[in-house]
C-alpha cells in the first residue's frame, strides 16, 4: 500500500521550482511513494490538452495509481479540488473539466472535495495550491488514508462536452484531437466506426479529407507507406490517425487540433 | 539511511549524456538512492538562476536530502568542490557562489572541501567533474559516509551579494529575481516589507511601478483579477510577484530579471 | 534481481503520452523496477544520435541494467526487435543499427529476437510497439525471465559503419560526432591517436583545423582558456572536443555533426 505510484501531469514546465516542490512535498510525507511524471509540458492553462494526455495513457498504469493532475487557471478561486475514486484508480485535480473523459467513461466509486486542512501543508499560499494542498493530499492518500477523510461528497462538477464524431450515410465527420511530437494527427474517430471487423475490411475502400486534400492511402502501419507519403491508419489509441511515413503530416497538411476531418467510404461490394 | 534522497540541479539540459551519466554513477554506488530532479534547464553557466531555483524549493524536501548542484563554468580549474552540511540538509556544489542564499540564511553545521580520491571515480576527466567527482561523492554520502571523511574543513568560500530591497519613506525599491514559465515576475520584496499583518492590511493601498507602468491592482490570487489584467500579489514564496490573469505579465510589461520594481504606499489612515 | 534498473532512451519527446505509457506498462508488470531516463530528446528517427548518446553513458550504469532503446522509424514493419545480452548489460532495441557501437565493441553473450507473445501486452498496435512489445519485454526481463525465453537466436543484424578517424603522416582526419548543449563539438578522434602518453605529451604541438579556422590552443580543461577563446581538449569521453571557454564553439565555428576535422602535429623534437 505504501509503495503506491503517484503520477504527475501538469502545465508547470520543467524550468521552474514548481515540479520539484510537488515531489519534495510528496516524499516528505511518504518517503516510499513512487513518483512518475506523465508530462509537465501541457501548454499553459490548456485543460483540453491535459485531459487528452491523461486519458491516452492512464489505463497503462498499475491499479491504485494516484493521478495528480494540475492544469489550474482558477488557482486561488473558489473552484473545488476534486478527489475521484474509480474502480481502479484515484485522481486529484481542480474541478475545471480536466477529468471530463474520466468522469464520462470510467466506473466512478466516489467523488470528494478535498477540504480537510489536516492533509494540507501548515501554510497555504493563494497561488500554488498544487504544492500546498493537492500534493500533500496525494501523499496522504498514498499512505492509506481513505478517500472519505478528505472532505464532503461531491455530486455536481465541471464537465466539458467531449466532441463526438458523426456518421451520416457513407461519411464520418470528426476532428483532430491532438498532434503528437512526430506530427501525427490523432482524430476522435474510433476504429469501430469504420466497421473493419471480419471479412468486410478487405471489401471497403476509404478516403480521408483534411486540409483540402484527399488521402486515399489507408494502411496498417507507418512503415507500409513510401517516405513522405500521407496516409491514415488505426493509431495506438484505437483512433484514426493521419501520418506521413518518416515525415510530419501536420506540417504537410497545415491543419491543427480542432480542425475537421471527413472519412468517406468509397465503395463496398 | 541508505534510502536517502539525492536531488539534482544542473545546467546540463536533457538532450545529452550528462544527466544520465550522473544518475548511473549514483545508482552504481548506492542502488537504493532515491534520485529526484529539481531541474536541468538552468541557462548554461547561470549561477544566479541556479541559486534561485535551489533556494525556492529546497525547504520542501525531506530532511537529510542531498542536493547535488552543478552549474560550473569553472570546471577543471582550481575552484573547490564544497560539501555543506546544514541542520537539515546536505549540499554538494562548486565553490562559485551558487550556494550564496543557503550559506547566508541556513544554519551551517560544517563546510568541507571534497578532495578524497577514494570517493571519486577511478578515472577523473578535466571536463566532467560532475560525473567523476561530485556524483560519486553524493552517492557515498548517501550511503552514510560522514562529511568529515570527504576532505578538509573550509572557512572561506565564494558568496554573491544577495541583492536586498530598500525601504525609504513610503517607497520600497526591489528588483525582479526570476520570471517563471507563466510569465509571472517574482521580485525580491518579501511580504513582510508591506507590513500586511492584522487589520492594517485593509487600510493600505499600494501601487507597483515597473516597465514604465503603474499597477494598482494588489490581489490575493491570480483568479481574483480579470483576464489579461496586470496585478501584483504575495506569491507562493512569500515574495511580491507581478502577474497577469491567465496571461503573461513578462510579455505585457517587457521587463526582465534584474529590472527595478518600486512599490509605493499610496494612502494609510 | 527484481530491483533491476530499466533505462529508457527514445525519440518520443516529453510532451506526449508515449513515455508515460512505457513507464506505466513497466511498473504494472514489475512494481519494483527502477526506471531511469537517459533522454527522450533524440531528434525524431535519428538512429545515429540515439546510438551515440547510448554509447556515451551506458558504462556508468549498474551491472545488469536493462537499456530500452526506442528510435524506430520502421515500427510496424518486419524489422526485428532485438534483445542483446553483453557481459554486463541487456539491450532491447529495434534491429536498425542503433546498437552498432555496442555490438562492435562489447562482449556479446547472446542476441535474441523478441517474438514470444506471452511477454507482450494482450493487444498489440501496429504503431506503438514500444509500449505493446518492448516495454513489457523489458519488464519481464527485469523480473528474471531468462533471455532464451523471449525468442530465437539471431545471427545477422543491422549494423552501421562506425566512421573511424584516419592517421596519415603528421595528420589525423576525423569528424564531428555530436554537438552537446554547451556547443562543444565532440569528434571521433580518441585521445590515444595523439599519443599523449608519458613524457611525449609535453614535446608535441598540435593544431586543429575546422570550419576554415586553425585552432592552436590545446588545453587540459575549458577553464584554462580565456573567455570566448576557441580551444580543443580531451573531453570526458576520451575523445577530442572543440570548445570555447564559457561560450559556444558550435556557434562560433558554424560547423555541425559529420563535418570534417583535422589535427596536425606541428612539431616534435
Amino acid at each position: 500500500m505504501k509503495h503506491r505510484v503517484i503520477s504527475l501531469l501538469t502545465d508547470f514546465g520543467e524550468d521552474d521550482f514548481f515540479v520539484p516542490s510537488l515531489k519534495g512535498v510528496i516524499l516528505k510525507i511518504n518517503p516510499l511513494a513512487r513518483i512518475l511524471d506523465i508530462t509537465h509540458r501541457i501548454p499553459s492553462f490548456d485543460i483540453m490538452a491535459g485531459g487528452f494526455i491523461l486519458y491516452s495513457c492512464f489505463k497503462y498504469f498499475p491499479t491504485k495509481t494516484i493521478f495528480l493532475v494540475i492544469v489550474d487557471p482558477g488557482v486561488g478561486s473558489s473552484r473545488k479540488i476534486l478527489l475521484v475514486e474509480t474502480k481502479k484508480y484515484f485522481f486529484i485535480a481542480p474541478d475545471n473539466g480536466i477529468l471530463s473523459h474520466i468522469l464520462e467513461e470510467e466506473n466512478i466509486t466516489q467523488i470528494r472535495e478535498v477540504t480537510k486542512k489536516k492533509y494540507f501543508l501548515p501554510e497555504v499560499s493563494h497561488t500554488f495550491e498544487g504544492r500546498d494542498k493537492m500534493a500533500p493530499a496525494a501523499a496522504w492518500l498514498s499512505k492509506g488514508i481513505p478517500c472519505v477523510e478528505f472532505g464532503p461528497e461531491v455530486t455536481s462538477y465541471e464537465s466539458h462536452d467531449v466532441h463526438k464524431p458523426q456518421a451520416k450515410g457513407n461519411e464520418i465527420t470528426g476532428q483532430v484531437l491532438y498532434t503528437d511530437k512526430f506530427g501525427n494527427l490523432i482524430t476522435n474517430i474510433p476504429e469501430r466506426m469504420l466497421d473493419l471487423s471480419g471479412e468486410r475490411r478487405i471489401k471497403k475502400k476509404f478516403s480521408l479529407y483534411a486540409g483540402g486534400r484527399e488521402i486515399s492511402s489507408f494502411r496498417k502501419s507507418y512503415s507500409s507507406a513510401k517516405k513522405g507519403e500521407l496516409l491514415f491508419l488505426v493509431g495506438s489509441l484505437g483512433l484514426i490517425e493521419i501520418a506521413s511515413r518518416a515525415s510530419n503530416a501536420s506540417n504537410q497538411l497545415k491543419i491543427k487540433n480542432g480542425d475537421i476531418v471527413r472519412i468517406v467510404i468509397k465503395s463496398e461490394k
